[in-house]
């Protein structure tokens, strides 16, 4: 290694980083999502030397999304820095850059800053995003809620909407305006369209003098038959129910024909809207086309062992929502605790791993149950045996998500909002931009 | 009006607005910040039609908005909806709209949307922004703190310049990056020197692997003969033996020279910067240029008489920062209690004067003291004849500003967020975007 020869030779002051991106990390992460933050996490004690590598800087609480886009919380009260997160492990670090690429061969991953970093073991849990079913230009029109941006771009819309129908002298305008469609059925598709609704009857209902926020009228649009098809069918139905009872419009059996930047094709018919939400089709990051395998899906998943690992590659390991991962012979779904439960799994594991002690036991999924809440005192939990809805599982819910956070002050900080919303029916963040 | 008569006979919601912006309201009101809504509010009972125009949907508590650019607090923490504020209040209406001038013959504001707002009074109160003494290319590199973007844009720029350094392999390029000069040594700059300092000595010290943040070097550049200018020198003296130990490098009597995207020239030397924060000279916003009248001063205000009215306008008010108000031969100064209890004031003597009832009794300001804060445990205040530093004015400072914050439940999450940056020396809003 010439590099770290010429390192040694030169004053240390000049050269302070260069032999670290050349000598190899025991392990690299990619992604500071909820795999790879657990995964760093089991190993910040175990002595190896980890690099995080994400684009931001921050670990998002995703299940949370939706209420920063309606302006419930504040972007910070669910986003924590990486850095901070792993700060007390003196043998992690992390480096907020963007990965273009794996050299699979020399083992290094290929930053957009142009500086590779070699690893021992690679994880890639890069998460995933929206995809639009090919319809790349609708994207522009129906964002999508998978990052801090997203949300705040949904909320600025949500709320200026609102500013720019009580400023309209024209009628069709503002009806226009106050039309919000939600694509998709599934939990992020129900929890927007119920918290829009909630904003817009309860939060915003007494601000305006030319308009009726009350009267907004909120759509949820599903392709399949039913909401929340994930779930068992009664709860599906009770979120319907509970929707409709908020005001929404569900339209279940309606694919999306076209969208545009005001209006929205459904059924064969056309529809001004003020604001489309993308919550339908989800497609896996780019770790398939990294590392140079086929994906394993449509969504573009990149198959794994029982290990995590890919096949043929011992050392690279895909975590989360990029990854297809099969139990049973069914593939694990999507979830925030699937891609957690990974990440403490191979934490867990990778040490041995690392030091060459044969193979790690497989990989196995817990159920802790799935959830979606429809909105105040309204939530739903699948236990597999048993569900559960209304008052006591959003209250349940709402338990749960404040002690998923991480860090007590942001628990504190968002159990207060939601207590004051509780009693208020006010929410604290309603900012444009 | 034959545009009311039209109205009348056509279908009640086809032209729910129109009537209304052609019948002049009693009072329209230009800006949401101090001045704007204390006079909206006091007249919020008065019976009188009023209309708050503003540019952006809330109303910003602007002395903490350097803890939103230095991570420690969020955006909602300081913003609440003007039309929120103003909501209980059904003869007052909200329009977020950008004023492009003023039709003083016919009593008309013109907006960007084109549709004119017909007024019998006339406040302006919109406030003042940075001024660059004629460098307008300065603006770019050397952002000012009026704005909640500007607050993000600050924010996202130190923590990515530490970012950049902690991922950068080149020692001269980490040290620019990890220098930041604060121009102005005012109560904006101090207040923004010594945050930037604790930030980095307190926050970010364990959070990174290749660079020590506790080494970052922070500037305030003044070019006066000392920090404070508007107080006592006792306590500029202060302000800098504080600054001073928290590692910030003071220099005074300094004027600057030049300012580039990664430079900056103070004294004849170029230094290279990672970013430069602008809090010098404040120019009032254009309402002169509005009603057309000569500005009275280079800042651009506007000469008002006793009762905050333009001479030869009497239906005309300005307040605020864009007014030049003077007392005693002594033009009043451009802080927040100033323009709050002009708007007192106005939203108090207006009913009478918009019903004819004569002259109002002249406006007199009541100074509560003027105060900076340095850092933990350390601020000034300036109360006239007595003077206080330290640990108690830091308290009182606390107090005072968590008091003023509007609503409840901002008053709540701010202080609880400063108790926990006290005991943990953590900020709970470290997101780069």
């Amino acid at each position: 290694m010439p590099d770290q020869r010429a390192a040694a030779n030169a004053p240390a002051a000049t050269l302070p980083t260069e032999p670290e991106r050349m000598t190899p990390r025991d392990v690299v992460i990619v992604g500071g999502g909820f795999a790879g933050l657990a995964c760093a996490r089991r190993l910040g004690r175990s002595g190896l030397s980890v690099t995080v590598i994400d684009r931001s800087n921050h670990h998002l609480f995703q299940p949370l999304l939706y209420q920063v886009a309606t302006a419930a919380l504040s972007p910070a009260d669910i986003a924590e820095p990486i850095r901070r997160i792993l700060g007390r492990f003196p043998s992690v670090e992390v480096l907020m850059a963007e990965v273009v690429g794996v050299d699979v061969e020399a083992r290094r991953v290929r930053l957009a800053d142009g500086n590779p970093i070699a690893y021992r073991r690679l994880v890639l849990a890069p998460g995933s995003r929206y995809d639009y079913f090919g319809h790349t230009d609708w994207e522009a029109s129906a964002p999508g809620l998978k990052t801090i941006d997203d949300a705040r771009r949904i909320r600025s819309r949500v709320l200026m909407n609102f500013e720019t129908a009580e400023a309209s002298l024209d009628p069709a305008e503002q009806e226009r305006l106050m039309t919000t469609v939600v694509v998709g059925g599934g939990p992020t598709g129900v929890e927007m369209a119920g918290a829009l609704a909630e904003l817009a009857r309860w939060t915003l209902a007494r601000d305006f003098r030319h308009i009726d926020p009350t009267t907004a009228r909120i759509l949820l649009v599903e392709a399949g038959p039913r909401l929340l098809g994930g779930f068992p069918e009664p709860l599906g139905d009770y979120a319907r129910r509970r929707l409709e009872g908020l005001g929404v419009t569900v339209l279940t059996g309606t694919p999306v024909e076209d969208i545009r930047p005001d209006g929205i094709t459904l059924g064969g018919e056309d529809l001004p809207v003020g604001m489309v939400v993308w919550g339908a089709g989800v497609r896996a990051n780019p770790a398939a086309a990294w590392i140079g395998v086929e994906p394993a899906d449509r969504s573009g998943r990149v198959r794994v062992g029982p290990d995590l690992s890919v096949p043929g590659h011992p050392e690279i390991h895909v975590l989360g929502d990029a990854a297809l991962a099969e139990e049973d012979g069914r593939p694990l779904p999507g979830l925030a605790q699937v891609a957690k439960q990974q990440g403490e799994y191979l934490g867990t594991v990778l040490p041995a791993l690392v030091a060459g002690d044969g193979t790690a036991p497989p990989f196995h999924f817990k159920d802790r149950g799935n959830t979606a809440v429809i909105g105040r005192n309204a939530a739903v939990f699948d236990f597999g045996r048993r569900q559960l809805k209304g008052r006591f599982a959003w209250l349940l819910w709402a338990i749960v998500h404040v002690y998923l956070l991480v860090g007590f002050e942001k628990r504190l900080l968002v159990a207060l909002q939601w207590l004051w919303r509780y009693f208020t029916y006010q929410r604290g963040a309603r900012i444009i931009r």
